[in-house]
């Protein structure tokens, strides 16, 4: 034997530039370098094995990603199904909704004199500027949506389901909102209430006594009864927040009534946060694993990354890689015509937990 | 003149250590010096203002704070009302519920084996242990406590001080939850379905239809008319998050209904995230400014800091320098024991914002 | 006018995800994102620009990066003139030269038990391991190398010119220490004590009485008399450290020399430190303003993000962007053959600084 | 038994703040918490049990602290003899000469335009402003001082012994510099080449020819035997930089030449960097045990905090926890009058590595 421990197995071999590489060639010579970068090239053979596999696939958006670029990234997974269910923050839903609606977000700086902007009423997001007042319509438009509908709790789930199909006839343009429409991918905004799609459904009252009530718990419901339904999951999270612990939890909180679940399966996070001062955000895959989050065998990749970078290769890359992959994918198929949604047939409701010891629907 | 620009005014003072220097005496050196030590000695300051001025101040609270050892000193920021609202993530309610009823974290190591805590149902957040199965009779018991309350929505404030009368009745014990509760202090917690609370709630369904609703819109109506009828605020963050923007977001909503608010007049935080990848929770106070969520002429400080390291130390400081400030503070007054909160009287309806112009309750 | 705002000039553009799309392509598509995307692909334009203008680029290199596998990344932007001099830490030359030997690092893992590894003798570099006795027959040979050179202090930059020469005699391979020999491209190693090449030098003292003498003070003299000869430079900077300062400061130090320098045109750094804590590692560009290491007007662009993902994008993108450019590039010409290099014919000593006033030589 | 795990041991014990509590008293309250703040007080812990062991204290200092206001603190832990051996970056002791001569340095903003910061000729350092001018004659000071020395290679360690007395002989102010010249304590600076303290020493070549040498291999030497020597240490680390490797690098080059020598026995390290970029400045203590830097059964305490913070309340609480401990510490006696320095009265030569098999001079 020549090597003279077990740890010495496969050799870093040092990345070769070449003209004309493309994302996928670039990530295949990232799997034998090191750090971020071998972490990034594992991410995408980590989400190719996703696909392979019989699993749902859900995906966490935090951070500023909608106004700084990435919305139309995020509605081709959705589109394509890479992804088969969307958790994200409401400060990435807004910003998606306006673009739709034919506004803009602009380039700036980050050494930008804030008060001058506060003057002109643009909205600073590190280098990207929004326009408050071309936004106001907006707000509006969300509130009269609102008020329109029945007199009673929607889950975050059906509300946003029903705002994208709005949308899709008001506009017939592309993002998120409106691909999951088209597609029947669930999005579920567990902290809807701290983003200005909250805002907009706090003023439906002013429009109308006792509209804008979003049923945030039945969202839990929901989620943990797709993970009782269809047991074998997958995690893709960008940037944690309240999106990534909820894909977690809704594991967690399934396996309380299904011994068939036992955390995901596979899992790929991009954060820039890291974990030692304790937070979730930045919290490692391996700890969520000893919560049973994430199954102590799962394939998983890490990337302490800014999305903005990391996703638009990674996703670029899968176009190319997971082409055929994704030809005989087997996914789930949601439908949310009706106020209780359904996964492959069978009923997710959102008002009890399903027993996986009744016969299924 | 000596100096030769105006750049040159005050001069870095070094450090100098002493035997018996207490938290005060500590900070009130570090004003002389630089980079985080310095923010930490101005967020002294800013708070001391805060409480010498006649603002309503809002403590926001994310990370697992609670769970690593902070919670009392959140019940005594509290219960000495060096706050006065405050807007936590479940995260943190959940571990103070805990300990109030008796069970513990407990020192771990973030090198631990997480597939060997995972056979011992060790919960791991980063070098803290919770053990899963003392904390299931209390996910029971919020649960029942839900279930016990009416069928109509609550919003999070309501409940919250619900829980925590709850709480008190049942334990006698202090903690964040008991110390709001018997101080009359609202809690709000936007983003409760993301946490342990919220799956507590879920869990009251499957013991009464229709349970554990949770109107977190209504939250987002109470928390714009608590500044709308008092409009000077402060904002306390530690850790970003949604507690940070929600405190932000009432003050924007505010002003949509009232010229007198102008964003809050001090701001501090305490955060360990970066602004350079966009997201809220590292975003600067002055990016803040541009949002109009923060005064131009805010005094204001952003400390790069783990709370676990920052809070003690400024809390300790407080405890000193406050005394005779807090004793004559003039701070808002809540009553909570109907459905609809007060604020010095008025009411603070979640059904619709206030408008001004009406005659005050 | 549409635009209410002065502000409001470029809309974000959203990234379009596609199959097969290369490098440049990425990077161009990034330029109407936001945050450390958009950061990677301005870092992209203004390297053509260096490339484009008649400039000396400096290129600084520290964290672990040969190791981790970008040392042919760095061989190359070496051999096609991407960069005229290279400023490198010990700990990047050293894994090079090993490498270049024919011993390799190894993937490993960032959760190890260290203890097992110590026992086996794998050192580790986050994810990345090294064979510590495999190590051991270059130490020694970098001793004999060095305990062969006259008995006079070498600059850091002429000694690592002659190891470069023995190495590629000795091996007739590529790598960072080869690629500069052959293209008479200039290193410095202005802590070369701080590393295992510096180790290597001590050992020559066993060897022969007085070897291993290295004049690291020569090489602050050198480096500034290269700009002095050539006022015009730029700076790329990898991960900070002693590189970054160092190319600065050669720049801060022709100044005093000749009024013609005014600090670098071009700047990008590619980081994963940030400014909130002083180290000028993290520092940002603007503050380097402040010190006249950079020219007010220059263009600069800064990436938060680590080198194992960023430099092989960019270098790749460089590679089919600037081929025409680099084909008519105006690169400064080195000759260190003699103990006193020369630049475009011109010496530049290393016993004291060039005086503009004199007759060039 | 009561605990189900045996990973369940010691609760965590929340932090109950008190008026009047000295540093010492916060952090020993802060042992029960959680995150940050417990590793800084199992810092405080380990350093005390460094001071009861008959270890030599090396400590490292990085970044810009001593601009920041912390040289007096390092002045102090070494007039105390808290520590023992300083390896120090440049850019820490120039700007200590500069306070000790009398200038100063002056609080100043992060958001500064530092084109005009640059018009009056102030560097900034984040929000931390110095003046140029006001520094110029001592740049000239210090060439003049090491054209007044022999013409021979001096190593940092003795260049910067000599600099400290000729300082004290010239102003009789505290500071590191001159606390290192009255203490005998050592100062090593192994990148001296990349600061204005090398910058002055390459101007001394103008005054005189071949003034102005450093034998930074030397120091490599020097650093080795003492650990030869005395192969019992520990190792105190502020920031990372070329100061963390360099006293690790000299304990692994001590193992070459004395098997006694087996990694510090103790280590503390207070960072801002991270792991997850492979770069050594973040790199954990753990992962210097794969290396043997650091013993297997080390003691040791990693703080992820800016120095400003967390080296104050560290310092003041030593002063009051270790007073007994420091009375009748037994540390090494340096003597550093003749060109070989001394410890407890053996020879620590430059020239070449100690042979344990020798007897000892």
């Amino acid at each position: 034997m020549t090597k003279k421990s077990r740890f010495l197995q496969t050799p870093v071999e040092p990345f070769a530039v070449e003209a004309g590489l493309t994302a996928e060639q670039i990530l295949s010579r990232m799997e034998r370098i090191s750090f971020q970068g071998r972490n990034l090239a594992v991410a995408h053979r980590v989400w190719l094995k996703m696909l392979e596999s019989d699993v749902t696939i859900f995906l966490g958006m935090a951070g500023a990603l909608s106004a700084g670029g990435l919305r139309m990234v995020v509605a081709h997974l959705i589109a394509k199904r890479y992804v088969d269910c969307l958790v994200s923050t409401g400060a990435n839903l807004y910003p998606d909704l306006n673009e739709t609606c034919g506004q803009h977000h602009f380039l700036g700086s980050p050494h930008a004199v804030d008060a001058a902007l506060a003057e002109d009423h643009i909205d600073r997001v590190y280098d990207t500027y929004a326009d408050e007042e071309e936004f106001i319509d907006n707000d509006n438009w969300i509130a009269t949506f609102a008020a329109s509908l029945d007199s009673r709790p929607y889950t975050s789930r059906e509300f946003l389901y029903r705002l994208g199909g709005h949308l899709w006839e008001a506009t017939g343009r592309d993002g998120i909102l409106t691909a999951a429409y088209r597609a029947a991918v669930p999005i579920f905004c567990p902290a809807i209430a701290d983003s200005s799609i909250g805002m907009g459904l706090s003023q439906a009252r002013q429009k109308r006594a006792g509209a804008g009530q979003i049923d945030i718990i039945g969202d839990i419901v929901e989620s943990a009864n797709l993970i009782i339904r269809r047991p074998r999951t997958a995690s893709v999270v960008l940037g944690g927040g309240t999106p990534k612990n909820f894909i977690n939890q809704a594991s967690v909180q399934a396996e309380f009534y299904s011994p068939e679940v036992g955390g995901h399966k596979y899992a790929l996070q991009i954060v820039t946060d890291v974990p030692h001062f304790g937070g979730a955000s930045g919290s490692s895959l391996e700890e969520a694993q000893s919560w049973g989050k994430l199954a102590t065998d799962a394939a998983r990749a890490s990337v302490q990354a800014d999305a903005t970078i990391a996703l638009p290769i990674l996703a670029s890359a899968l176009e190319m890689s997971a082409r055929t992959i994704l030809a005989r994918r087997q996914m789930p198929l949601f439908s949310m015509e009706e106020r209780t949604m359904t996964i492959d047939g069978h009923t997710v409701p959102s008002d009890r937990f399903e027993d996986l010891n009744e016969p299924a629907v």
